[in-house]
């Protein structure tokens, strides 16, 4: 692992996701920027002196050179650092399992394609809603045509923990500083990840956007609200973020539309989907219950009914890691389920939503292309 | 009552509602545009020979030279008919009840608000919603700062009830069709209503909009997806109608945020709002229930845990209205509750949004003042 | 009306929900216990000098002998007086309608029931839940066979508007006075209406029961809690029915379950019910939407979506009655619809189950028969 | 790890709860009945061949003299062989973790009770439920006086995957079979969590009851529908549990009132707590967010929105289980969090349980006392 150290959010979340299906363990780590803060830390969490190591770029090299060299890397770290950390383990041979958004700039995140096109590495982005479930659910039904054609995509990620300044928050800091966190705020850290789920459930690419970017709190240097149309195809969407909207708490909401039929998802009741046919009656399909797809039921742990959640949706892409890596060190194609890992190609899709977003957000609104 | 005859869906409407609190008898109407068949609807209806008129300007004629003439007509025809019979009822002296959106151009709609300004005849828009007891409550609530400075307007109204072809349906036909429903589609018929709910609640005036409309059914005339985005002074919003979201009833729902806290309210679900202060827990604020405002207690009939719905909110328009005309006939101030009826500036201001939006739209999704 | 006067909540509830559906006018009335405040009371409704009646015995005797006498009185006193007030009309020859508890005794019910089986004349019995769209949509589909065989009946309804001493409120007064409201607290204001609502919707009759009865309140002088074990044929049910659960605002709710499916109530939230077929997706069977009862579609005023209430259940009822009145005064066999509004039968099944109650709850718990 | 072989439901859970917080590792087992299926299905988990054992009983000895011996072992197998297994464990001074119920006998619950008296070992018996945050926040704030004196305790447990026969399913072979189950069906399996957790959020206890049991598959030989009237000193009760209430999935619910507030908690939706104060709003108390006790805070592992279920509850039991046995080992007092697993006394309380509940159906229902 490189980033997750004190008083990091997310690497905590990652370790826990890795170990719950007991495909991982956490044996190497660069934890913090400080050399002597990170070899402390990994020493922390049980890992053996000699990889605990000061620096990803030590952490690389010696790894590479192990017999008993890592699986993988899991990236964690502000997204600034994503780019230069994914490149030196791809260049050292080593898988990576990285953080969203993938890059800051679109330079990076091409930059990044190319090395994992020219290594053959497995790649995994931790957009870890696509875990969910019900969400691949959702991606199976429009697959098999039981929406019919999509209209309408309304996706929506609201939450309020940055509705004042917070001085002195880790987890804010970063987040709202362009040096570390790139040029998006609520953008970068939620938007693509409701992007991301849209076109990974209903199959579509956005051609183009128009957006209307606030930043509500004084002194923010980084957007807090983002209002933004969607053309995919013949489709039409929306997509609301806000790190603002007092009374929502992790509220990201999906809702697709199409001459046959309409589904409505939202992650903080991850365990059910609706689902309604043209003319029908509206069903509650249910992780577990019947009727649901084979991509459901093989990202699911225990019986319906038994609340699985965030940290079961990020194991899956864990798994489902696992398995790209396993069946790369075997030299044989992954089980069709790993497939639904979201990968490099998903990142630069999460790259150029930012940078097509702020680019309209600046000409006033206008449509601009994502390419 | 002009409209509402044979088949119309509103005309039953208007008349439950005026019935359910006791203030209004319906005793002359021009139901039909074949006068034989409105007269013999009228007689149906039970009305006395002499007030079941052939059509609205002979009832005009006769009512205002009547001893006992009618209090006030209600409007319900098609859009296209609301100005032509509203201008020839306030020049006879009597007060309208218009259903929404008011007028299919601007210029009537002009035309209406200096023919209100030069009679100071009560002419009350049944935009029904703003009659619930919780969305007053939520207007108390801004006005009293609790949510504090308004930052984000989501409005969204969902049906699906046009999602195909309606071959023979008497109400899809003239809301198809441009020369009686005027130039918008969905965009007239309920998001004027979500528009005008977003600035009954917040208090707030759009200045601006962008729009993206679609007409997704094929051979459609008028718009059934309506996305657009607004600027309502330092606040931001985005707006969502449809008549084609399948699973979608009525969904008409209203969330704002503000620096001190955020509130969510939904159609299907009227009787209750969901508040939560900056910081603090959510809460369900009630109809009938504990710290609810004056204005929201007096718009309500039965307590709460008895669901009042459509039509009791419908029916508060119609209280309104009463007081309204009674005060006029009483030359006296009206009460204020009867204050909240929406008139005819909301009128003004429902056609300005559906102008704008259709310029925008044409404009690739040109900012529009709306002026 | 007798009954229903200064302070009384159920009286304006009878009112608006007989004018609702425009059935009914209310034309005479002795609304008061205080002969002059009676007469007052009803000229304040606007009714005519000579049909404001001091009391219900001269409203009987007079209205009997008038040529437009009334179609039926609505009964809204106390309980203690429904059984006087009913058969003083019922001998008259005018039909009734009465709200429930029908008796304060079982002697007075088996007298109600045979006046009525006597006069031949309609009596309606005011539970009004059973108004309700969906209510008539479960009973049709029990009564179809969706649900198999019936296993398991769970019904309740909690309130807590009681769960303090409330002491000058009307309301509270006479519901706490068994001399007014007999003896049964909770158990005939509120539990009865479970009762009828199980047994109308499984259409099984209960064979007995076990109960324990509470009344937590210091001073009450009747039950304010009721737990009830119930066995209907093979069936097993519990009844809960509260006035001091704190949270709690008209909490009725039914749950049924059979070898084939299982439904969900809730009053709070009407428009819906939850169905689900063994082994199959759980389904959203909506007022107005798809594969809805024609009970259910009959119940039906404005569209799905256009939430219909209390009132409106309420209105049904009346409805119903007016239907049933018609059909005697023509002669003729009522519409099927109409059959479902409770009648005496009710009446008398409702007083046995609140006589059993207090009989079990007094033996410790033992199994009461219902005869 | 005593039982959780192949096919098992609970092992894999248990293992995955274990791994989740990092505070486990599965190093020994005895997972099936035949000795040489165990032996390798321990292998298949990555065990160490000498530490997978064919029965519990050498494993009991081996690893008793074993200086890296088990800090625990998890017992996982049908009720039958809960206290054969527990006992021999106990005996040779390893800390037990226990599957409920506890025991299918009075006799052999009073003799762990002895045995854990006797050896002064850590016993924690499985209630995962009152793992969750909002059940230790629910509990808290009846300590805390929120609710003021508890009058009314509603829970149930229903489920739906034993409405049929299921010839050839592993879990319902055993539960319906009282050599390997015990007496009680949906009693034993499900009854007694919603019994644990009425008795751990308010603190009090029940001392009779009176159950009305039944049986509605054909075959069945222990009852799968439990209907129970509860008395807890001034309080009272309900509880129902069923396995064949069609359309329930995992249905465990919990409502509490007092003489100041309500709560309302349900297993599905873990993430909240509905809390009503007297005569004030309904508050929705969420997990990570305002207002919420320490204990609650504790058993907390990612922030509120990003939603904890079933498995997190269930890893909370083995924290807390991890505390106590380190704190054994260290000859400390246990820090205040991991005192509320769920212990011996628990078991011996939910044999108790069922013990009264078939006495008291068997009785026509008379109330039976829990001693």
């Amino acid at each position: 692992m490189v980033g997750g150290g004190e008083g990091a959010f997310i690497g905590s979340v990652h370790r826990m996701a890795a170990r719950l299906d007991g495909h991982w363990d956490l044996v190497a780590g660069a934890f913090q920027s400080d050399p002597a803060k990170s070899v402390a830390f990994g020493r922390s969490l049980g890992i053996e002196e000699s990889r605990a190591y000061p620096d990803f770029r030590t952490m690389a090299t010696r790894e590479a050179g192990r017999q008993d060299r890592i699986d993988a890397v899991a990236i964690v770290t502000p997204n600034a650092a994503h780019h230069p950390a994914a490149r030196v383990f791809l260049d050292a041979g080593i898988a990576v399992i990285c953080d969203k958004p993938m890059t800051i700039s679109r330079d990076e995140a091409d930059d990044l394609a190319q090395a994992v096109s020219r290594t053959g590495l497995p790649f995994i982005l931790t957009h870890n809603y696509s875990g969910y479930p019900m969400i691949r659910q959702a991606r199976a039904m429009v697959e098999a045509g039981e929406l019919g054609a999509i209209r309408i995509v309304q996706a929506e990620y609201a939450q309020d923990w940055l509705a004042t300044e917070l001085p002195g928050n880790k987890q804010a800091d970063w987040r709202g500083d362009p040096a570390r966190a790139g040029p998006g705020g609520a953008l970068g850290d939620i938007a693509t990840h409701a992007f991301q789920l849209a076109e990974f459930v209903t199959g579509l690419k956005a051609q183009s956007l128009a957006a209307d970017l606030s930043s509500f709190v004084a002194g923010r240097k980084v957007d807090d609200n983002v209002n933004v149309l969607l053309r995919l195809g013949d489709a039409r969407g929306m997509l609301w973020a806000s790190q603002v909207a007092t009374g929502s708490v992790n509220g990201l909401k999906l809702r697709v539309f199409g001459d046959k039929g309409g589904i409505e998802w939202a992650q903080e009741t991850p365990e059910t989907l609706l689902f309604t046919p043209l003319g029908g009656q509206q069903r509650i399909i249910r992780r577990g219950g019947a009727g649901v797809s084979a991509s459901a039921t093989q990202a699911t742990r225990v019986p319906g009914g038994h609340p699985e959640g965030y940290l079961e949706g990020f194991a899956q892409i864990y798994s489902d890691a696992a398995e790209l890596v396993r069946a790369y060190q075997e030299k044989r194609a992954p089980q069709t389920f790993a497939k639904l890992a979201p990968g490099v190609e998903d990142g630069v899709r999460g790259v150029q939503f930012i940078t097509a977003a702020i680019a309209s957000s600046r000409n006033n609104g206008a449509w601009i292309a994502l390419d």
